[in-house]
């Protein structure tokens, strides 16, 4: 018994302490958990404002701009004579401040322009109204509200009216509703419409001033950026090419995952498949923005449209280069050899006139001769892969092994090609923004026709150095194949 | 004399003639270009609205819903406890009413939502204020709206938030502003508060009822369709390919361009490319909607994305092989021939594959065995390709003749490991939507291990016909190469 009870004690002080062990442990765990939610928590909001210092300030901004349009309603002398209609400095604060001083210029203007045309447009309507008598006036305003909201919201899908104009077409609806319908309840109509639209103004004002002179933030530089980094990360991709394919794997034929930097470098262009409504969004908030910085009345915001999308279309190829750089170990290494040196000369060539075509986007500099140098040395590279290839002995192949390596030669030559557009329209960027060197250039793009359309994608880049003084100016020649057939750049060669 | 004074007056009537021809062409020009605008214009309305009449029945759900909205205002006993706060109601069904249920929904939900928080904060705010004195409340209160603008702002940058909840967040910050100042001014802070919360939801409830009932456009019916349309179009493109690139080109080489139809299927594909924003949009706004035709409670939208995904990235690769269409005829005749029968019964079978897969999403029924035999047969195809690559004799070509045809073979073949992961994702789907006929096959996807990514490129499928009493079901075993080889379905294959 006694033992019994020494166990039965024993069984219960077990029980106590478990269950305080379990209450410990799961209070412990809570805690746990809810220390690296907030971790977690802190770690993204600190990455977010790392990644863009200029969200903090943005939202800095915004909280100030509202603080001191909200105060000023303190002040009656200021704010009295506009009674309730100043909720809509506040209402225009709230909605027109956007991240970059573009987005905001366009729905800030869009906003003044749409309510003073509805508010003009309502007034009418509504004295249209009443010549109607009491029982025709909400039928006559109800018929002008419907027609107006249908046809407005039908505009609404024309693309060129909803990227640019979307806003301002809610706003005209919305304004023409209310001046016409509120009218009919206040006689004041005309000086609550003034009253309402000068506090729009006030508080569209605040918004722009602040957002232009306060670390603003230009969409039209972020697209020159976003264009330039682009171009940098397919040469990132193509001089880390070369190695990953013929060099650089390990024993088993994997990549080895711990090199950071190769593999931010062999798949950072994957961002630019996915670019195009980036780049068309900044485009229209940066036809929005006055001149500024090194970006003057009237950029050609509309050209980085055409330069990203050749970027677009190399990186589809890019992709496709990609793809063979997993299954680079499985080929027969006689054949691999035979095209090396070739390709690497490809890759690492067309890597650097990218690198170095972006540095001119970058710094604004017209295209350099550097530039023109590395191309054709990789088109004379790919040339004489070509030679190689017809006199190569297939005897201890066959077919299927060559395959492989084969088609990265090809895929190779193909972003050549593509690397020529892309030159192609920053040159026209270079004339039409002016840039660095580009004012004695007038020549260049005898386009190809679109009866050569076969011949388009390997495209050949004649370079032609002329000396004007003392300065060095390129002329590019981005000339169909035919052309170049003539010039004796590329003779016979492989169209893919 | 006469002769001279003659010739003047002919050269009088002349000019008389040619002044008022001038005029006559002049205004003739102008009227000619007035009516071409207009047709133009009219041309542009028509065929937006035939492309899609939705659009217009929606313009004309705005219109009557803000008509009516408005017209409410006539009848003081509904509105009149309301005032001024009718507005709110109106504002509400401008900004609110969209396209799709789910963006009306989700925008009415995240407002009505909002507002409520907001208010509720926004007296507590006001409240608090008042304690601190009439010197200390303007303070108080700008501090307190500097604070909630700079962090809600700063919340907008959070791409979950700012996918879903970014208009909640703008009324958030708009309403908390209004309630806390505009309290400053009047006593009946709650009583106001609660009129603009309730003409909210007059207004919201409005949209969402008519938006619902009267010709609903439901976005997830819409991303459906989108995604099978995509795969539909891959299927066109791989369908034509063959012929295109073997058989149906003129004697210059190039491609009939009067056969639209043709074109049309060659070049459809290219709206995959950039369809991903499109397919995200639809996906967020099907989330907010509620069960309705089809589509059940918490159908798996998230998988439509993976499925748009790997349809994308089959788009990718037909890029590639759309190049080479261009290029067809430059090759030797020989080798192309050895190639042309494998790889046309690859890409029409594979085509077929495709156009069977996106009837069956279509319809919402499980994937046929019809898919999985298409599939085999193209895979089958490529096996004997391989073989017969393997034996080809290479006495009277060089390399360099054979890659182009070679090329378009590793690319079919790319296509088709591609189609293996499209047809893996759909097969999910099928499972997660309780497609018809997918309820009895539980089994599915070993998925292939991260350390294999070298052999994940091209997938094979396995299939195993089982019979369940009546129904036949396909078991799908989307197997990495191993597994293939293991079970011998393709023996030694080429990884490119």
């Amino acid at each position: 018994m006694d033992i019994e009870s020494g166990s039965i004690d024993l069984k219960s002080n077990t029980a106590t302490i478990s269950k305080h062990n379990f209450l410990w442990g799961w209070f412990k765990a809570l805690f746990t958990k809810l220390m690296n939610n907030v971790t977690d928590f802190t770690d993204k909001v600190k990455k977010l404002g790392k990644d863009d210092p200029r969200r903090i300030t943005h939202s800095i901004k915004v909280g100030v701009t509202l603080a001191l349009v909200s105060l000023l309603y303190y002040f009656s002398p200021v704010y009295g004579g506009f009674g309730s209609s100043t909720m809509w400095a506040i209402l225009t604060v709230v909605v027109v401040f956007e991240f970059s001083v573009g987005a905001t210029l366009g729905k800030g203007l869009n906003r003044a322009i749409a309510t003073f045309l509805a508010g003009a447009l309502g007034v009418g309507a509504h004295h249209l109204a009443t010549l109607a008598g009491t029982e025709g006036e909400p039928i006559l305003l109800g018929l002008f509200v419907f027609l107006l909201a249908a046809v407005a919201s039908f505009s609404r899908f024309f693309p060129g009216i909803k990227a640019r104009y979307d806003y301002g077409v809610l706003i005209f609806i919305l304004t023409f509703s209310l001046v016409s319908v509120s009218g009919y309840r206040e006689d004041k109509i005309i000086r609550l419409a003034l009253h309402r639209f000068s506090t729009i103004i006030i508080g569209g004002l605040s918004c722009v001033v602040i957002s232009i002179f306060v670390f603003p933030v230009w969409a039209g530089e972020d697209l020159h950026k976003l264009i330039s980094l682009n171009i940098e990360k397919l040469g990132d991709f193509l001089q880390a090419f070369g190695g990953e394919y013929f060099e650089n794997v390990d024993k088993d034929g994997l990549i080895p995952k711990d090199d950071k930097k190769t593999f931010l470098h062999l798949h950072g262009y994957k961002t630019i498949l996915n670019s195009k409504t980036a780049e068309e969004s900044f485009a229209n908030f940066a036809s929005w923005e006055p001149p500024h910085g090194r970006f003057g009345y009237r950029h050609p915001w509309k050209q980085y449209l055409k330069i990203g999308a050749s970027t677009r279309h190399c990186a589809y190829r890019i992709e496709a280069l990609s793809n063979c750089i997993n299954n680079s170990q499985t080929q027969p290494l006689e054949f691999k050899k035979i095209v090396q040196k070739g390709c690497m000369e490809m890759s690492i060539e067309s890597g650097k006139a990218l690198k170095e075509l972006s540095i001119a986007i970058k710094t604004m500099k017209h295209i350099p001769d550097s530039v023109l140098t590395h191309l054709k040395n990789s088109i004379s590279a790919a040339d004489n892969l070509k030679s190689s290839l017809r006199t190569a002995t297939l005897e201890n192949a066959n077919i299927f092994d060559l395959i492989p390596a084969a088609k990265v030669t090809t895929l190779l030559i193909e972003v050549i090609g593509c690397i020529g557009n892309i030159v192609d329209s920053v040159n026209e960027l270079s004339h039409l923004a002016k840039f660095k060197g580009a004012e004695t250039t007038a020549t260049l793009l005898d386009k190809p026709k679109p009866q050569l359309h076969r011949e388009e994608t390997l495209k050949s880049i004649t370079v032609e150095t002329t000396n004007h003084g003392n300065a060095t100016h390129a002329v590019i020649t981005v000339c169909a194949l035919s052309t170049a057939l003539e010039s004796g750049i590329l003779e016979d060669p492989l169209i893919l």
